[in-house]
């Protein structure tokens, strides 16, 4: 059996902790069994091996979120394959599926179930999985998709209607599919015993390559992606589970939420304050993450959330933290990432400044990991100067190799190659200086390391 | 006319944008006349000149704050005598009195007006010192206090009882002095025709200098100086005004105010918002002084004041701002200024960590302003490198003067003797390393620049 997780979205609902490339599910917000820092990913990752589901993982996702996946799951050995742009969820699936068929060669009789990674749930939930694999194995239906016991008739959701005949039996012949209707249809979908559609579904792997060869048919993975355009922008459930001649539901009834908005994520989260915050005995059904460096005192307030981090500050009410997204559109589209987590580890952009001359400068405090290098590169639009703080690492500058360990200082010119590898967790304060500094002024080189 | 200007305090109660050498009184957010950000001190200073009293100010003063004193006034040519050691208003007003006398070469029938620097307050104070300063000319009495017309009975002033007689004459003789009194005593000296007393002073120098002169008789201010702590710690109103034989009272009615709260603050700041705030329009008497480099959105929210700078962030329901003292202990007292202005200059901390190794790391952005130069000076436990980010400066290593443009880099290790002086304004990205970083780790030495 392989598990296909799909990763995307950007959530800016979560502000100003998700952004672009932080994307809510990775927010390490949440508490493992461990006590440990856990994000939403994380967490469904641990639940899947607990259920004892860990077989193989392929993670469908963007080219922007892979480094994220790779440092938050990579003791899992997950497999990552990332969209050349972004299109749909039938596009997402379709190229795992390619990738599971023409790299990993498995054969099309091997199981696969498509999952989303960021809801919050229970043991349960990871059981109904495994009903709906022995369901797919025992040749219920091509299609085996997870219905959400309704806990009120939302008009949030895709409906899946069963046929009528036995409501207690395990498995359920789809009737039909209903995507987000009114609240009177919803209420009739409910009396019909109609369930929500919760995005899990189960199938053979011969059954989705068979569909996507209709679009691309491709000797190689690599051609597939290549031709990643030719999909429709189209969703699974449209393209797939709607035109399903065998389809059949697992129903699960428990915890299923969508930590995506601040309201449902503070109902969620261990503690009242996460982060350097005094909150005074005052205070009533406040909720402070403070990603910053700064302390924070929080004195009196009422039903607010308050979250910071490098990318700015939000104080919210609670009841209208969903207004959030009309007003970030006001902070401009220039905004850049002010933190990432990257494969070779993680950056802090610490000040930025742009004189009247046009020159800007941007400090940053990078953190490389053991073992972990920065790719053989060249910037075209600004010089770099590295204050090496801690650690030991090797350095390459225009093709010489040396080692550099705290107190060393590189200046790195337009147009000169240059690399750097940890050798202990190595932390250097950069300052970059040009008329451009963007994440994409860089064109990166092979280079073999000594 | 001189003008004894007082200006302490260290303004926890408006953290995080007071600390200790940021006083509430130098915060910039007020607004001039003219539209351009004010300080408590330059509105202070402003209605003195406009008010056409401005002959010639001595501000007394700490050392921690005469950097910030020199930057906000240096335009009006100040003098500013600082304290060796805090001790109250006496001493500090007899130093002052004794550079007047000593180092300016003042008579001793010259008149002397004492104020502090922050009242909130409007033309008809500056009148009525005005009147003061007559009423010591026509030798009415040795020392005239302000009274200002009570508008409640409180307990939080001090009172000053005129002698029976003519209420509405425009110096009145003074009965007695009455500090802080309960509520029911207050409400009958307001029957007395009792007044709030000021802290603003007129009397001759040679009234003042003649008492200082039974704890500190020098020949000269620096010997005066020198022997600081032989005065006693007392204030002004206990040692002078209280055992003065003759002693009389102008009144002044208007608008006086201690902006020294975040509630009284914020009733006069100019805006709802100062800085790079997204206030939304469901936002009920809500504040914002964002000083960070980051946006802040407010949704929703009711009564609170919000205040960030690179010391913290407070957020904070207006009834209970006044609670934030107590809280502030909670930080510890390892807290250092994040952001200072200097006389040549002024710098914020960007970053500052600490490894497991015990080496520390702050990284600074200084901006030296165009013709300031930082004093030649040799560290001990730190080493420093300097990244020229804009300007051009004069640079001065181990006796050695060199030119600096955008793109230097200087590296100062530790014992080495250097300086930097701006030609035009000098900004650096400074990364500091070492086992003690502290303001005090630092030794200066005489330089004269070519």
């Amino acid at each position: 059996m392989k598990i296909i997780l799909l990763s995307g979205g950007s959530g800016q609902r979560l502000w100003p902790l998700s952004n672009g490339t932080q994307a809510k599910q990775f927010l390490r917000l949440l508490k493992s069994p461990e006590g440990e820092k856990e994000s939403m990913v994380q967490r469904v990752v641990r639940q899947i091996k607990e259920a004892g589901l860990l077989e193989s993982i392929t993670v469908a996702t963007s080219m922007s979120q892979a480094d994220m996946i790779a440092n938050q799951l990579g003791e899992y050995g997950v497999d990552i394959v990332t969209e050349p742009a972004r299109r749909d969820t039938f596009p997402a699936i379709a190229l795992a599926s390619a990738y599971l068929q023409k790299e990993k060669h498995c054969r099309p009789d091997e199981i696969v179930v498509v999952m989303p990674c960021d809801p919050y749930t229970e043991t349960g939930y990871f059981h109904t999985i495994a009903k709906m694999v022995k369901a797919v194995e025992s040749n219920a239906a091509d299609l085996v998709l997870m219905g959400i016991t309704p806990t009120s008739p939302s008009s949030k959701f895709g409906y899946i209607v069963p046929q009528a005949g036995d409501a207690s039996a395990e498995v359920q012949p789809v009737n039909r599919f209903v995507e987000k209707p009114e609240r009177a249809l919803a209420e009739q979908l409910l009396a019909e015993g109609a369930l929500w559609n919760g995005g899990v579904f189960a199938f053979r792997l011969g059954y989705i390559t068979q569909i996507l060869e209709k679009y691309v048919n491709a000797p190689s993975f690599t051609e597939v992606r290549a031709r990643y355009q030719e999909f429709p922008k189209i969703s699974f459930d449209y393209e797939v589970a709607e035109r399903a001649s065998s389809v059949a539901v697992v129903s699960f009834t428990g915890q299923w939420k969508d930590l995506g908005t601040w309201n449902a994520l503070t109902e969620e989260l261990p503690s009242q304050t996460i982060g350097n915050v005094v909150l005074d005995e005052q205070a009533v059904n406040t909720h402070v993450v403070n990603e910053l460096d700064l302390p924070l005192i929080c004195v009196g307030t009422r039903d607010l959330v308050i979250a910071t981090s490098n990318d700015g500050i939000l104080v919210a009410d609670k009841d209208h933290s969903e207004d959030l997204k009309k007003h970030l559109a006001k902070l401009g589209t220039d905004s850049r990432p002010m933190y990432e987590e990257r494969r070779w580890g993680e950056y802090k952009v610490i000040d930025h400044i742009e004189f009247a001359d046009g020159q800007k400068v941007l400090t940053k405090r990078l953190c490389i990991r053991a073992g972990k290098n920065i790719s053989y590169q060249v910037h075209h639009h600004r010089e770099e100067v590295w204050t090496i703080i801690n650690g030991t690492g090797q350095l390459v500058l225009n093709g010489e190799q040396r080692n550099v360990k705290p107190g060393d200082v590189i200046h790195i010119r337009r147009e000169q190659f240059h690399a750097i590898r940890a050798i202990t967790d190595l932390y250097i304060i950069e300052v970059q200086s040009g008329d451009r500094l963007t994440e994409d002024d860089i064109t990166r080189y092979p280079y073999t390391w000594e």
